[in-house]
């Protein structure tokens, strides 16, 4: 039904142009919901090389219906998850870059690890309107063919009336806007955790903001250091206020809310 | 003024990516219509290699203004056209599979060309609705330049007042649904007609159904088998019971009617 | 706030798919206006491989906000430009061709270089319509981020209420439709001057037509000459009868007059 959370993903190994990837899930938890139709199971994925050398694994939980609702379950196993991925397995993704040979000035930001402080908060300003095309577009190449994306004839008898706008493609706008404010931020390492908070449908314009949420040495690295970052995506909300909460409930502008971390040259 | 029909489509040698293709055209046959303003044009186009190799060939019948309605055209002349290609000329653009190490699981679907049967009926489920945007950037990369597809200045003139969606693009949105049911049909070996039965535009979702119409065997290849397709696309009307006919007529929902031979693993 | 004008551009060395390009701005005038909240920069930029080589050089003028309206600006500083390239420096891009071996057939017309008259006028006929994802996607390739093309959020407070289309792609567009009626005109070698008349939005319809301002030798070559072309975009507006003025102002549907040297087969 769909993707309710994120945890434990690392990314492992460096991927180039024109290498060819593989993706294995295995079912590592599983619990009833409380209407006994549907439940949620939780599946490990993992991405290799062809030579079997891993590139990316990560934890996801989803909502699934249950085949036959009276089936009974046996229990539920709810795996151990940690709050965060610790800096210290961080890195394995980034080759070792020559700070000396970074141009900065190329990079679009002279601001380095040491410019950014724990608690700061940035408004990425940008905003990018997104149109039917373009998400269906950016779906198909990542061989996401999920019909609730690509079939309005059928999203219109549906919950929203719209195309949802696929939650990887609200991660990468997220990404993209970041740019502005964390342009040395050039490789995700990790990311702990992540709430798609609302849909997104097309002709909506996102914005985002980010908060510094940590900083941590990389184990035996002087090249970069890690930045724990939460990135919060808006639609038709710019972010100069930092929109989050509304009273105790999500700003009904919030989107995404991404708990990752990123290398960044010292 | 439009392209009628198709038949005598044969793909002749693999093509690979870097590859640089030119195509020739003949007259093969010529036919008046009656209100002599107009007539059919028989064409054999073949698709070709720098080094002469051939890698398709096909037939189809156009609709074309004469230049002065009073000429005389000198009698008819229709080409003889083979209702069907016949399997025994399949398989020169398929390289021999090894089908031990074809992996069905990552193929998406354990059916082999033993699985289906003639008669059979599959509804492709899925459904796909097209952009303006997506269609003109998929027409150009097939350096199709034809204004009907392009400019909405002129067709807000026109018999359809929208931009008309180039006949190759529901062909490939056809061919595409078709996989869910059809993972493992992945080579078309063969075109022996097809029919655009009414236009598409932008905005609507396009569904496909399939009928296998024979089997056959391909000489001299223990790897593959031929299935003869009967692939039929509609718009803004889900296949599950099959449209085709209302009454005598085409259902009005129905886009494309086309007939092919794939190649399947044994 | 905006790009106002282009002189002395020229292509200087040829480029292949594949090469990285850098480019670098100079600052070369400056112009206070007369609100003196703003004022005109003129800006040479330089296109260079990582070798060194210069690949395209070209001044244009741009419209700036002052920082503090009440700095002093100390005279202003307006660049001496040339109305147009001069001929006898074309080429240095255009690598020596063989018009033996051209194919005036695959190119798409049989005409050369003598076969244009100056004073001739073109009237290229097709028309493209744009969609929204189309020039955002254009517009990304070229690492424009500019808002006013992406964030139809902000656009909507603005003095458009539409995201702008970039000038660059109604340029490209230009181009595009001169294809039909200069197919031979295969290498751009300078841009004497431009102007953007009007802005352009999604679903409108572009057309152009074109006339041959001066006809030149290229010095040492004898395989190609020099065509000087006024291309002019207009908008929702066929250009049968070439449109450019009503009255003493700009037609209103005129987005885009460019002055600038073709090289075509002698």
């Amino acid at each position: 039904v769909a993707n309710l959370g994120y945890a434990a993903c690392r990314a492992l190994s460096p991927v180039y142009p024109g290498d060819t990837l593989n993706a294995e899930s295995e079912v590592i938890g599983l619990k009833e919901n409380s209407s006994r139709k549907t439940g949620i199971v939780f599946v490990r994925s993992t991405g290799c090389k062809p030579d079997g050398t891993k590139v990316l694994e990560y934890v996801r939980w989803v909502m699934v219906r249950k085949r036959d609702e009276a089936a009974p379950v046996g229990g539920d196993h709810i795996p151990r998850l940690p709050e965060a991925v610790m800096a210290s397995t961080l890195g394995d993704a980034c080759p070792r870059i020559d700070v000396a040979a970074y141009d900065f000035t190329l990079a679009g930001s002279p601001s380095r690890f040491g410019d950014y402080a724990v608690g700061e908060k940035i408004d990425h300003i940008d905003g990018i309107t997104v149109e039917e095309a373009e998400h269906q577009i950016a779906t198909r190449l990542y061989q996401n063919t999920a019909r609730i994306h690509f079939d309005q004839f059928s999203a219109a008898q549906g919950r929203f009336g719209r195309r949802l706008i696929y939650g990887g493609h609200v991660i990468s706008l997220a990404r993209t806007l970041s740019f502005n404010g964390l342009a040395n931020a050039f490789h995700i390492a990790a990311i702990n955790g992540g709430r798609h908070v609302s849909p997104l449908f097309a002709g909506s314009t996102v914005f985002a903001w980010s908060e510094i949420l940590a900083k941590a040495d990389v184990p035996g690295r002087d090249d970069v250091g890690a930045l724990r970052l939460r990135t919060v995506a808006t639609k038709d909300r710019p972010c100069a206020d930092f929109p989050l909460k509304s009273g105790n409930e999500d700003d009904s502008a919030v989107l995404l809310d991404l708990d990752y971390w990123v290398l960044m040259p010292r």
